[in-house]
C-alpha cells in the first residue's frame, strides 16, 4: 500500500484506445492496494489546435487569455480519462488545476506552482478515489487560469508527489526509459535501470528529451523517485533518485544537440569588462549561453566565442552591435551548422581518463572538434552538425562495445 | 450609458471570421459608453464533438464528468472571443462560470442557478473591461463544475442581467426576432417588435426555438427587458417584456409542433379516481401530459385521452397498463402522426372571436380538427402531421392578410 502518483502524456491519451490503455494502467495500480493520482496532460495535438485557433484570430492576443484558452486541453483528457475508469469500476474523480490546489505566481503561460492546497485532493483519497488531475495548470492570487509552459505536466506530477510524499512518481512515456543514447539511431543503446538526478538533468539540457528539466531539478530538491517508463510495454524502466548503483558503467549516456549555434566576436580589445559588457547583455534579452571560450589574439585584442540556442543567434549578433558599436560586421561570425555531443556520467569524476578516451574515438572516427567544454558530470564537444550522428554512434560504442 | 448583457450562441462563435463579427458588434456596444458582459456558447459543433467522445469512451459516464468534460467547450470560446476583442484594442477579460460567481444546485447536466456571487464581477466592470462570461456553466457546493442543461446559456445570460440589473439582456440569434410564424415556410411572417412574458413562454413551449423557456421565466421574474436580435443582420430585433403594446394585432404568432403523440384508453369504468389513477403515474415516470380529454363512452364507460412528446408514447402506454391491467391491448391507441397547431396572443382574451375565426380558416382549408385545447392566451388543436404546415399558411393568413 502505497501512494503513488502517475503522469501520462498527450500521445498516451490521444484517443479512445490508448485512453483506455491508460484506464487500465492505472486499474491495475489501483487494485495492488494502492492510492494513485494521475496527472495527464491534453490529447494529441489539442494544445497546437488551440494554439493555431488563437493565432488565427489575433496573433497579438495576451498571454493571460491564452492560459484559459489551452487549459480547456487537459480538461477534455482528465474527464475523458476519468469516464474510461468509470467503466472499469473504480471510483474516479477528475480535477482541474484550481480544483487540485495548485497555486501559481501570476506570470501566464510560463507560471511557477508556489504552493498545493491538499484539503481536497485529501479528502478524495479518504473517499478511496483515484484521483485524476490536469497537468500543466493551476490558479493565480487573482483567481486567474494559469499554465506552467512547456514539460509543464511533468512538473505537475512531480509537484504533486512532493506535496503529498508519494512514495513514487512514474512518469509514463512512449520510450522504456532513458537509455545510454537516442535507440532510434544507436541500435544497442542501452536503458539504464538507475541514474541521479545531476546526470539525468545534464541528460535533459543536452538534448535527451524525456523529461522536462525543471520536473528533475524539482524532483531533487524535494527528493521525489522518479520512474520513467513505457506506457504501451509494462517492463521495469529508469529510475531517477539521489544516488544510482553504477552497474559498471562510466558514462550513463551519450547526447546529441542539434539546435546549437556558435557565435564569436573577434578583435575585442583586451581590458578588463569587456566580457561583462557583452554577457550582462545576452542576460538582459534573456538568452542562455552554454560554453564560452576566451581567447587572447595577435596585437593586444582578443576573441569571445559562445554557443547560444539556433532561434537566438541573430538576436546574440544585436547584443553584440549593441554592447561594441565599433565592432566591424565581418569580426561578428555566426555558424549553425555546427551541433554539440556529450556523455554524461558522475563516474567520470573519479575516471579523468573518460575526455582522452571520447577524443581518442572521435579522432579515429575522422571527426574534427571544435569546441570543447566540460563539468564534475559531463564533456561536451562541438562538431559540423552532418558529423554528429557519426560523431554519437562512435563515442556510444568506445563506452558501449556492442555485446 | 447602461449596463447591457449580450449572448451569442454556438453558431455565432462557430469560426474566427464569426467571432470577429460578434467582436464588432461588442466593441460598438462599448464604444458608445455601455458597460458590456457577454455571455458566449460553446463553439458551433463544439458539445455535439464532445458528447461524442464521452461516448465512445464510455456511454455511461457519470454526469459529473460529462458536465466537467463539456465546460471545456465555453473556455475555449470565451478566450478566442476575447482575444479577438483584444485586436480591437478594447480592455477585455473572459470569465468562466465559477470565476464569475455561477453558484448552482448540485445536480449535474440540469444544475440550476442559485446565486450569482457578482465581485469579481464588478471589479471588472469598475476596471472598464468588457466581460466576456462562459455560458451554460457554474459550480455547485462542492466546488465541481455543473452545467445548466439545454439553453443554459441564454439562462446564463438572463441571471447575469437580473443580478447586476443591466438595462437590458440582448439574445442574438441567426434570426432576426420573434415572428408571427417560421419565416422560412410562411414567407409573409411578420417580425414583433414587442411581445409579452407569457405570450413568449407560449410560443417556446409550442414550437418557436428562438428563446428558452427557462430563461424567459427567469426574465419576467425579475423583470430582465430581453431583446431577440440577429449576430449578422444589425436590425431591431423584438423586445420581450411584461407589458407590451398590441401593435393592432389580436395574436402574436402561429406556430407548429410535430413532436406529438396522441394516446387513448377506452372504455374505462365511469368511477371517480380513474383519471387520478392514469395521471398520477404519468407524473411519477415525469411525463409531461399537455391536452387532456375525457370523454364518456355509452356503456356507463368512458375515454381518456391526451398528448405526450413522440418520445414518451411508448412508456405511456405503459403507464397505462400499469394503472389498467384489465383494459384491453386493442382499447389503448398511440397515434404518431399528429401535429398540433397553435396561435399565441393576450389580445384573444378580449376577443372571443379568435376561435372560431381559427377554425374558420381550418376548415375552409379542408383541414380536420381532431383536438382542441385552450388557454387565456393560447389555442391549439391536433391535425394530421402532413397537414400541419397547410394549418399553420391558413391560420397566418386569417390574422395577418397578405398586404
Amino acid at each position: 500500500m502505497a501512494l503513488i502518483v502517475q503522469k501520462f502524456g498527450g500521445s498516451s491519451v490521444a484517443d479512445a484506445e490508448r485512453i483506455q490503455n491508460v484506464a487500465n494502467i492505472v486499474a491495475d495500480t489501483y487494485r495492488e492496494g494502492n492510492d494513485v493520482i494521475v496527472v495527464v496532460s491534453a490529447q494529441g495535438d489539442t494544445t497546437d489546435d488551440l494554439i493555431a485557433k488563437a493565432e488565427e484570430i489575433n496573433p497579438r492576443h495576451s498571454r493571460r487569455e491564452m492560459d484559459q484558452l489551452l487549459a480547456a486541453g487537459e480538461q477534455i483528457s482528465i474527464s475523458l480519462l476519468a469516464m474510461a475508469l468509470e467503466k472499469l469500476r473504480i471510483p474516479v474523480i477528475s480535477l482541474l488545476g484550481w480544483q487540485a490546489g495548485f497555486n501559481t505566481s501570476s506570470g501566464y503561460t510560463m507560471a511557477r506552482i508556489k504552493k498545493i492546497t491538499t484539503d481536497r485532493l485529501n479528502s478524495e483519497l479518504d473517499k478511496n478515489k483515484v484521483i485524476i488531475v490536469a497537468g500543466f495548470q493551476g490558479i493565480n492570487k487573482y483567481g486567474d487560469v494559469t499554465t506552467l509552459g512547456r514539460g509543464g505536466s511533468d512538473t505537475s506530477a512531480v509537484a504533486l508527489a512532493a506535496a503529498l510524499h508519494a512514495d513514487k512518481c512514474q512518469i509514463f512515456t512512449d520510450v522504456e526509459g532513458v537509455y545510454t543514447a537516442d535507440p532510434r539511431k544507436i541500435p544497442n543503446a542501452r536503458k539504464l535501470k538507475e541514474i541521479t538526478y545531476d546526470e539525468m538533468l545534464e541528460l535533459a539540457t543536452l538534448g535527451a528529451q524525456v523529461l522536462n528539466n525543471r520536473s528533475v531539478e524539482m524532483a531533487k530538491k524535494y527528493n521525489v523517485e522518479l520512474e520513467v517508463l513505457s506506457s504501451l510495454n509494462p517492463v521495469p524502466g529508469t529510475m531517477v533518485k539521489e544516488v544510482a548503483i553504477m552497474e559498471k558503467m562510466l558514462i550513463r549516456g551519450v547526447t546529441k544537440d542539434a539546435d546549437v549555434a556558435r557565435v564569436s566576436v573577434l578583435k575585442l580589445d583586451d581590458k578588463p569588462g569587456i566580457a561583462f559588457k557583452l554577457f550582462d547583455r545576452l542576460a538582459a534579452k534573456k538568452i542562455n549561453v552554454d560554453i564560452i571560450l576566451q581567447s587572447n589574439g595577435r596585437d593586444g585584442t582578443k576573441d569571445i566565442t559562445f554557443t547560444v540556442n539556433e532561434a537566438n543567434a541573430e538576436l546574440a549578433k544585436e547584443c553584440i552591435k549593441d554592447a561594441f558599436p565599433n565592432v566591424a560586421d565581418e569580426d561578428i561570425i555566426v555558424d549553425t551548422n555546427i551541433a554539440k555531443v556529450s556523455v554524461v556520467g558522475a563516474g567520470m569524476e573519479t575516471h579523468p581518463g573518460t575526455a582522452s578516451r571520447m577524443f581518442d574515438a572521435l579522432y579515429s572516427a575522422g571527426i574534427n572538434i571544435e569546441m570543447i567544454s566540460t563539468s564534475e558530470i559531463k564533456i561536451s564537444v562541438l562538431v559540423e552538425k552532418d558529423q554528429a550522428d557519426r560523431a554519437v554512434s562512435a563515442v556510444h560504442k568506445e563506452f558501449f562495445p556492442e555485446d
